[in-house]
């Protein structure tokens, strides 16, 4: 599985500019790249997004000299990290397969339960009747998935993770580019990380990422129905209530809470202790340590006049009629008014 | 299973009106009604939505002389044509039966998955862990039915259909009418039918047709936790984000695309190329290649209009006040002021 | 499992004042208290809720004299409820156990259902293929629950009640208390009831109470996709449209009508015959007989006049600039406007 970068510049047909020796062990974006994985730049104007990486090399489509970085350079930068990644993370076939996982001796997986080759579950955990466990899951000790619930291939649990029925961890992301007239699926090569202490309810769906985690922080708690889309990356500490939906690559802080019904677009991300009200619209970043409320989103204080002005709306459109109607007697016929000139 | 027309009305115990030879292989509403279907009329004054149907014969309650097609009357419609739509499908005991499927050789289905009495799957299908197929669905090729996914029977997809963990497609409408205080379920005799190369996300519900089909049109995407009520008529190539809701009724063009949140009343029509924006809550049909916003939705010009003015309002009174107090100035004491006088 | 009040002080360890000789058969909070049940007292402010219900005793933090009714004094009365409610309703290991259902001869359960023990399925009921009901539930009779439903344990239906597939009943209400930085869940120590002739949809959650039932009311029908927190009381022969959202604690009246996607914030009340149309936000108690429509949610006759001034807002703030234009040639240069003065 680890080569180095020669090997992986040769895997995909690339031009190796740079050290060819590092050895790499994984594939992952800028912001979540390790000291020994790769990362992608999929535009060139983007180059100081790899500055703050830990990554030990790049594939670009072009040679980027401020880049002090190894780079690998490859016609569609794309294409070639996607098959890096599914080096790493094979595709699993969709039926699944239950032979062998590793199953501690004090967990209790129920017969109906189906558990896929190279799973793994920790001590005490409890997986329900009905539940499937795609291959190369990874469970942690002391979780319970409960009923009819679906973790998609190589979904990761902490430890203390629950889930509860009906819930579906890791299916593909919404993410399509259109061709010919046709929306063709792009890479969803990703998976989905659950941090330690996380409780997730009934019929919650969370996508995995595209080519990475889509990552829920350590102590998060998420209500029925809440859908999270692929590369979000959740803090710790959430509460996510019923029916909230977070569109692709959003990021929140810690303690952040959203009441039911809140609705994410992409890429928005809410700093730490953010509040925002049910049924709010957020288009933008939002500051923490405020609350938000309407649709589209504004502070309270805000929200909260606005509100109360919109009550008087038939009163102030009534009241500007009148004063109209008094000005122009003021005026007095000789002047004429601007209306009866128009 | 298929007759003559004599043989319908008699089944149904009506009068015959016209040719009583035509052999009918099917019962459709007038939209959808092929050439050897039978349709239904239940509003003589609608008379004229039979004019462009195909049908052979109408079912009605009263005879309608202007109708240029053979005419089954009935003391109520309703009730005989759900008799002849269930003549066509027979009802299916939801317990469901697993036996003697066709299955491709080249299919796959997980042993835990469930495949009812009649139910065919094409080549290279998928069909995943804990999945139950009810009797007499119809699975094309290449399609993958993913884990503890539940379709009623008579589902159709054709081929290269993807459908997504937990997704349940073909329950019952929502339908009732009120009888001495209860609500009395209407008929739910259709089923839903997909076209090639649909996706359908995790936690999808799409309820069958009342007498015919829901359908969704080829190519379209659909993601996570969307609601599709009965009989929706789906265009082609429309992309529709998460927790769309869309209700009875409605219908699509093509290229359509409803961001996160999105509802729609019931019986609404889109046009070709309308967009959408998050949340929006639409009551009327849209006219297509134009972006709407906001609930009730308008326009993205006259919306973008009004949210601007409306953090505007708190100035706006304040403004209007102080209108008011300088006008009363001007028109001074010894005029009197219209709100002294009232 | 019933013991007298003497015993359940011991068994809490706490002081029992009054009459120790009646015998409890159950706990629950004060309204749904029945006359041989505890209940519970945790604000000593609110001791008036306990004057009407029919409870024999009360666990109270300290005594409360003007209560007519014997008292079990406890350092912490939630924890001390808890361990009463518990003890008549076992906590069940998650997994589930398949054993020695009672099973009424009539009534069919597919294979794959995994039926827990203690269960109870009445005459001609249908459980679907790949459903899961928990220890302890109570099925009527007449019933269908559709396929890869998941009831948890204690849950119970009445008679002719349909669930549809991929619903989840009783899973834990969403509450937690901060502690240190974490949230810690509060008790779910309670279950779900569904009243006669209930029709729930696919995709549905509906969480157990606290202490005691979530009760759905008899003839009541639910959409697809409705999420209803845990302790809410919904009426009967409501109709709850798709997408739904109810937090936690409400409770709504006979008859009432929520359209599609609307939210109710936690601990609403709404009366009979309440119409709530589509999308609309409740933050508070509404009466009934009326028509409620926006976010927040007001009368139909206060909305629909805001709705219309809304779409008047550009023009409205173009008459008012023009309006300060006119004033303030009228008061003339001589005067000075009081913009320029301030």
């Amino acid at each position: 599985m680890t080569w180095n970068l020669a090997e992986f510049a040769s895997f995909v047909g690339g031009q190796l500019i740079g050290d060819a020796s590092p050895v790499c062990t994984g594939a992952n974006p800028p912001p979540q790249a390790a000291e020994t994985d790769i990362t992608l730049l999929d535009d060139p104007k983007r180059a100081d997004s790899i500055v703050h990486s830990k990554a030990a090399a790049v594939v670009v489509d072009q040679e980027i000299e401020s880049l002090e970085r190894p780079q690998i350079v490859v016609n569609d930068p794309h294409q070639a990290f996607a098959k890096i990644v599914t080096h790493f993370r094979p595709p699993i076939d969709s039926v699944g397969e239950d032979a062998k996982p590793e199953i501690a001796s004090s967990a209790a997986v129920h017969p109906t339960a189906v558990i896929g080759r190279g799973v793994t579950i920790g001590h005490r955990s409890l997986i329900g009747p009905g539940t499937v466990i795609m291959p190369r899951c990874k469970i942690g000790d002391d979780c319970v998935v409960h009923a009819n619930t679906t973790l998609y291939e190589y979904t990761e649990l902490s430890d203390r993770v629950i889930i509860h029925a009906g819930s579906v961890i890791g299916a593909n992301g919404f993410g399509y580019r259109q061709q010919q007239g046709e929306h063709i699926p792009t890479s969803q090569l990703g998976y989905v990380a659950i941090e330690s202490d996380v409780e997730v309810g009934a019929g919650v769906t969370i996508d995995r990422g595209t080519y990475s985690a889509t990552r829920i922080g350590a102590g998060t708690k998420i209500d029925n129905q809440v859908q999270i889309g692929h590369n979000c990356q959740i803090g710790r500490h959430n509460l996510l209530c019923s029916q909230v939906g977070i569109a692709g690559s959003c990021t929140t802080g810690d303690y952040v809470v959203m009441a039911g019904q809140v609705g994410l677009a992409d890429h928005v991300h809410c700093g730490d202790r953010t509040i925002i009200g049910a049924q709010a619209g957020v288009m933008d970043d939002l500051a923490g340590d405020q609350v938000y409320l309407g649709a589209p989103c504004k502070t309270q204080r805000e929200q909260m006049q606005i509100f109360a002005v919109e009550r008087k709306l038939p009163e102030m459109r009534r009241e500007l009629k009148k004063l109209r109607r008094e000005l122009e007697q003021l005026k007095g016929p000789s002047e004429g008014s601007g209306r009866r000139a128009a």
